[in-house]
């Protein structure tokens, strides 16, 4: 057991600065790890006797059980006190929330945490850490009715940046996509970016690590440990600070220098860590990597009910250097059922009028055509004819093992059945492109695969 | 008055094909028109006497009335009579929605259309056309349930592919963002892409004119009158049938040969038409460029409660080679009630703390500066801290005449937020690199309009 795990799994936990008000972090916190968390809870407040049900403690001595986990939430000026007493009561993990650092108050707290590292073997994470949020522990000060909670699911997420991983998590939820674990690191001056990544490599229930990074220090580890966990699960990455700019801005967030992005760039390609160029590549492949087997080779097909979304996959197809091959003679003939003013080619388009059996058919057929390594599925649920049923047909095409993405756009009554696909496993795009390079990084990371075996 | 005008402003419409079975395409048109055009209504259908409480008709020519509009959704082998039959009834336009023409069929309905055009006045949309949709015309097929119809707005859209601009949309509706126009050609044998373009530059309430093609055999006309209207509204354009494969694709989709996709970059360019690379960029640049203004030059301001999201639009800021200048003195002056340990410079993040007023002091300093030209926005609601009050605070940044564009991540909750926005006419983008690509297409559409000048 690594000394990373008690974040995740601790049996008590102490808040350290818990407030009974409504809309303080103290409270929110309170709030959200009381709803998520099984053990024992010690809300270390001295000027009120309870809060939500729960007893206050004066302080951590005072609590006189043993501690897992300290959460320290207080003024940045008393973070300080409240860290030494951590390490007088053995507590065995800390994750410091509060922020609003003067450079010099950081340089001192930084100070204290490496000495407090050399002796002792508690871990702390942060500051300005947003804390960690799984099944078993939502820490997070955003409230639930504004920031949805997601499914447990496949991905995990390591962020720099509090914010931009706890709104991709809202948007996940939104859209009915499983999360694992999220970790908010903060400024990473003990626990950092390799050690999560390391847990999260070891972690069975994770089966794809999503990162976004504005800089690291430890840019040889994470090529090492990356080479390893590449072999298990993929990781992709969203590198930023790219910009002259950006750098500055990066910098003054994270309190870290940032090094250029082609270098970054060269050493993800190195470890076989996939790069997402843009927040929405993030999202939209770790989606796929996550839930889908990988790609075989390029060969693909492409069913559609709309001509126009056709052309568009076919382009982007051929901009990503994936194949349309023909259909083999055994699937057109299984295509017979189908009117016969279609022609039963790769793309294959089944009409405006299409029916769930008609998808059912076209999609049996390239399924079981060995010609064809993966599928995208265009499917426009507003036509009248199309029934609710197709959901289902292109949930079954899950039981063949061949990758599928699907595109479906349109607003709530789309949106409901692409929520409900999300749900199964199968990654649903509003766009015809995104759905051709939601396939494209399975084949991405099947190179990874056999160039690191 | 153009022999268009009478496609959106039809006084009486036959529609030939009308049925009463909920779920066919003559139901379902028959219902839509009738509940959104004020004007008389004659569905033909010799079968039955009546449909959804109006009488029917066995033929055109039983009607004794003038008839200005037609819609045909008969079977394509009954396509031709239908058409003969308006002609000696002096119809006055007709909309062809009829599909499923065999190569053989298509190619003698195309000769009986040049040869009406003639000798006729009547003016011919179709075959394979969705139609039309304005505020006074719903005359899709899809229904209302499954594909919601947009409020009123300044985006017309003209489109070769009827389920591309009818999903997109449902897409905008569901957003909040208004259309206008949306015009469904389909094989545009009469009536043609250019004709329709000229109209809707001359429609005073089409403010941004975005169009999906995969073929044009217009190209010359389309330069010469892209030049003249791109003087008063911007044109984007999103051009399929790019790949080798999706030209071949596009062929089969439009039955029109497709040119390589440089030449109509370079056409594009040389219109001063504004060419989007996917379906997102087409969707995410009309939004803005129909309700926002120019941006003068390339210096802009970014204002955000979420350190990463800035680091992630200052790299997109510099990759499309905006600036980010120091502000003025007088607006660092102005912010000096924003919290000391933020520091007041451009990228200017008012921390994960910020409430609506400090959002207001640092939107009204930014918006004063002369050194600013335009802003990008990123608020997440999900703090505890920030009230909904903020979004009466961006909204009343419109006034000071400077382009804003709006990053907001998340679902529901924020959702319910950004559709307020976007219904204000401030288009807002779930990622940063969004926001800023659609506050930077406002500076292109800028330099075309001084280099057509």
């Amino acid at each position: 057991m690594s000394s990373i795990d008690i974040f995740f799994e601790p049996e008590s936990i102490a808040i350290i600065g818990a407030s009974r008000v409504p809309g303080e972090i103290g409270y929110e916190i309170l709030k959200n790890v009381k709803r998520s968390f099984k053990g024992q809870i010690y809300p270390i407040n001295p000027e009120v006797t309870e809060i939500e049900n729960l007893t206050t403690y004066n302080s951590i001595s005072s609590i006189e059980k043993p501690i897992d986990l300290a959460i320290i939430i207080t003024n940045a000026k008393e973070v300080s006190s409240n860290l030494t007493e951590c390490t007088k009561n053995d507590v065995k993990a800390v994750i410091i929330v509060s922020s609003g650092f003067s450079d010099k108050l950081l340089t001192k707290l930084d100070e204290q945490i490496k000495n407090i590292r050399k002796s002792h073997k508690m871990r702390i994470m942060g500051p300005n850490s947003l804390g960690l949020y799984c099944n078993t522990l939502d820490m997070l000060y955003l409230p639930k009715e504004r920031l949805k909670r997601p499914e447990e699911g496949y991905i995990s997420f390591i962020t720099q940046s509090g914010a931009i991983g706890a709104t991709l998590m809202d948007l996940a939820s939104g859209e009915g996509i499983g999360i694992n674990k999220f970790i908010a690191l903060g400024n990473n001056i003990d626990v950092n970016e390799i050690e999560m990544l390391e847990y999260l490599g070891n972690d069975m229930q994770t089966r794809c690590i999503a990162m976004y990074i504005e800089s690291t220090q430890h840019g040889k580890e994470l090529i090492e440990h990356a080479k390893k966990i590449i072999k298990n699960k993929p990781i992709i990455i969203l590198k930023a600070g790219k910009g002259e700019r950006g750098a500055i801005a990066a910098e003054a967030h994270s309190h870290h220098h940032v090094s250029l992005s082609k270098i970054y760039s060269a050493a993800f390609e190195q470890a076989g860590i996939i790069e997402a160029k843009s927040t929405d590549e993030l999202f939209n492949y770790a989606k796929s990597l996550a839930n889908q087997p990988i790609l075989k080779n390029n060969k693909i097909g492409i069913l559609t009910n709309a001509g126009g979304f056709g052309v568009l996959a076919v382009d982007e197809t051929v901009k990503l250097g994936l194949e349309l091959p023909e259909f083999a003679k055994e699937t057109i003939r299984s295509l017979k059922l189908i009117p016969s003013h279609i022609s039963k080619e790769n793309p294959l388009d089944i009409g405006g009028d299409a029916t769930a059996d008609r998808y059912q058919l076209a999609l049996n057929g390239m399924l079981r055509d060995k010609s064809i390594s993966g599928i995208v599925c265009i499917a426009l649920l507003q036509t009248p004819t199309l029934e609710e049923r197709v959901i289902n047909v292109i949930r079954e095409s899950k039981l063949h093992g061949k990758p599928i993405t699907v595109c479906m756009t349109g607003s709530d009554y789309t949106k409901k059945f692409a929520t409900r696909l999300e749900k199964y496993g199968i990654p649903v795009y509003s766009t015809p492109e995104k759905a051709v390079g939601a396939l494209h990084v399975l084949l991405k990371y099947n190179k990874i695969l056999k160039k690191f075996k």
